[in-house]
């Protein structure tokens, strides 16, 4: 295939090399295609890639990987010409500056709803993230990994003792308002189910 | 230990009976403690389990689950009496009805605000879930799984071809606006990243 990588950092940069080594035709673009950064790159992507500005970049791939920083991704936008047709592969993320949170998407949480409805209470979220059916049986071929986040380090300490207890690895995902995340995951869990059936859960793999 | 359950359907059900089996002390509570489903619950758990009001259940537990469906949750707690110092495990999910998404926290997503910017373009939202590290090298001794969602079917086929040929697990998770939960997912990764380190990935269980 040939595909065009707009903002040619550490992920455009990783997946245009190892496409072009597979055989992809890739075209690297971002504000500055002729810079130092860039040669290097292009040449350790060998044979299959060049580097162009954006809207060259745009003009001559139907396929698209676009993987600016949050902050640079409207320009990048703006002078990338007409994008009518072509497939957009979006790998940013609305990221805070420092990485300290999402830019936009989310607000609030269930969990933080429930500590301002109990007043005083160490809240931690937890059980949250898989059906009652994998609460149940959590025997797999790997271990699923349930998650947790609270303000209370005593309390969190329970709560990690209960859901080892249960057969699961566990993971302190920081404080209570990390709730913001561990929600959307539930919800990404239950639309997989409706979509595939309960009978899955998710390992945290580590090396 | 002595757990309070608030709210006894699947989830504080069966964490319920399978702690009571493991020998914690357990009270069931809802709305109806002397139901049906209630009595048949107690004598699921077995010997350590009982069931009662939440007032009474909240009085004389110092660690409690949360298990109510979600328009459930605000009279529970309201019922629930004094949680001052309580340890409170929120397993609640703010679902909407007919499980169709979440009723708070989560409002739009950096896909949503691309496509706004890209018009005309099949945007497919990708890569976006591990570091550039874990695109590099995808090896753990289980597979790590990507996900993407988006609106045209030709496209997200085309990007299911591309993360499978990096040797990643991949799994369609539905429309453009799945972001949502996609991007928080992100922000997890990046946030456990910052805490562990940045060698690590998911693995999607299947059984």
């Amino acid at each position: 295939m040939k595909i065009g990588i707009i903002g040619s950092g550490n992920v455009g940069g990783t997946l245009g090399k190892r496409w072009a080594h597979n055989g992809h035709q890739i075209v690297f673009s971002s504000r500055h295609p002729q810079s130092e950064e860039m040669k290097k790159l292009v040449a350790e992507a060998g044979a299959n890639a060049s580097a162009a500005t954006i809207a060259e970049t745009v003009k001559t791939n139907d396929l698209l990987l676009l993987a600016t920083p949050w902050p640079a991704t409207q320009d990048a936008l703006k002078n990338a010409g007409n994008l009518a047709g072509k497939v957009l592969i979006d790998a940013t993320n609305p990221l805070l500056p420092r990485l300290a949170g999402l830019e936009i998407g989310t607000t609030t949480s269930g969990a933080e709803q429930v500590a301002s409805w109990a007043p005083g209470a160490r809240v931690v979220k937890a059980f949250n993230t898989v059906g009652f059916n994998i609460m149940e049986n959590p025997n797999f071929e790997g271990q699923p990994v349930l998650f947790y986040c609270g303000d209370d380090a005593d309390a969190k300490q329970t709560v990690h003792q209960l859901i080892s207890d249960l057969g699961f690895d566990t993971q302190d995902t920081g404080p209570l308002k990390q709730a913001r995340l561990l929600e959307p995951f539930a919800m990404l869990w239950v639309s997989l189910a409706i979509k595939n059936g309960r009978e899955f859960a998710f390992q945290l793999l580590k090396r």
